[in-house]
């Protein structure tokens, strides 16, 4: 790796960090656990993490709610210039929510086979028949966010 | 059609109507103009317009604006037994969001060759990759849906 790769690792690795402290908060409590934010110029504009059971709603997934806060935060209804950055691959309800913030990049931690739409079911982030695509990198802390989640299955499970 | 059928088609126009009453408010106050509502035993539980240019939020569609309120309403993260009217064909975003909620019926009005997820471009809301699939019925007041979404951007054009 160059200098400017290292640099850049170091950086997605740092905000990763960050979502995966809010996954673990959506752990504690009893959440699916998986956290996003969304950062502009190096500075976080907007959390998320996943509150499905706790707002008895199905929307409510930690892009959703990153998206909404940063766009709140800054008083614009597009993300240009941002990334998120999230733990888990995000679905088709969220990957479709991030094409319509227009957010320029989208750096994501584990896979999701069941339902991923960046890269594993779908491909709609950066899919070319829609009218915007974010340049999507993968597996930030890929093996945390794995392991937090298949410990919520498993708890679950019992 | 025999009188089930009518019944049926009577019912869908009827709930279609307080649906496009909404897309008409959304137009009102110079949104895109979507709208959607949401029926349980013949009530309507939730309500939504557009309104990303109001809240400047992208996620803040007619269709997730109104799972959300019905959510809320009956108490429960899960659409099962319902039926949702919407006067456009959902994007990704809702479409995905439609999945999630387990809602048994999608009734829609005009279709959307630029980003509709239910049968034009996309068709995730009856995906058999994804773990629920919603009865699709497409086509009821299409007419009226498309005129008024081209009155709107007609508008916008001048």
């Amino acid at each position: 790796m160059n200098k400017l790769d290292i640099q850049h690792a170091r950086k997605h690795q740092k905000f990763m960090a960050r979502a995966f402290m809010l996954a673990e908060q959506a752990l504690d409590e009893d959440e699916v656990p998986v956290g996003a934010i969304i950062v502009k110029d190096d500075e976080i504009i907007g959390k998320g993490y996943n509150q499905v059971q706790r707002l008895n709603d199905p929307t409510a997934h930690a892009e959703i709610l990153a998206i909404s806060a940063a766009c709140a935060n800054i008083g614009e209804k597009y993300l240009s210039g941002c990334t998120m950055y999230v733990t888990l691959e995000p679905c088709p309800m969220c990957a479709g929510a991030l094409v319509w913030s227009k957010i320029d990049r989208l750096v994501y931690g584990a896979q999701d086979a069941r339902t991923g739409a960046c890269g594993s079911l779908f491909n709609l982030a950066a899919n070319q028949k829609l009218n915007h695509q974010a340049e999507v990198i993968q597996g930030i802390m890929e093996k945390d966010s794995e392991h937090l989640l298949k410990s919520f299955f498993a708890k679950r499970r019992k």
